[in-house]
């Protein structure tokens, strides 16, 4: 394996905390993320950018003020600027974020939630 | 299954040919496209993007002219823009491809291996 390439289990196995992104790779200006989830995320949506969820073991959904998502391994959505959402999961689910660089994951509610940006696995 | 849930097995199912991307999803002005290739492309760069390739299923190769960089499924790779390359596939492999809208499959290279560009699943 070359130092470049980006394996993503190997890259989950180096983490455990739930709601706290790791960064594993940048393009232009845009970075994909790792995260764990578990439990109830809080409300909020970004409104500058669109948010792509990647879910790559588990289950989550993806809450939504007029709807419920249900997502599986395999899946992914897009979530549209400035829409509200707040990602649920009953077990951990690990997912993979695909968004502009600087985005916090609580975007525009903040709180306890809010994870440290830009922390690299 | 929401309408704007993305499976990634169930759009892989919808076509067969190879070095032809799909577009699967937009993100700000960013597109999602598989592809399945199989066979050797052709030498090519992108001069104002990189490219992010995740492999979904099989294996494929991305060779530089200074490095051979295998790939299997749950890894992915991050072309800088500028940087020759050329995917090689001796099976057939389904991947993902990220960058923004717009750009070319072969790059600045052209020829016949150049696909029809924004053709959605």
């Amino acid at each position: 394996m070359s130092d470049n390439t980006i394996n993503l289990q190997e890259k989950l196995a180096k983490f455990s905390e739930h709601w706290s992104p790791r960064v594993i790779a940048e393009m232009n200006d845009y970075q994909f993320k790792l995260a764990k989830i578990q439990g109830e995320f809080v409300w909020h949506s970004h409104a500058d950018t669109d948010e792509v969820f990647i879910i790559l073991d588990g289950e989550m959904t993806l809450e939504f003020r007029d709807k419920s998502v249900p997502l599986a391994a395999g899946e992914m959505y897009v979530v549209p600027k400035g829409v509200e959402h707040r990602p649920v999961a009953p077990r951990e689910c690990c997912i993979m974020l695909v968004e502009p660089r600087g985005v916090v994951n609580t975007g525009n509610t903040g709180g306890s939630y809010t994870a440290q940006n830009d922390v690299w696995l």
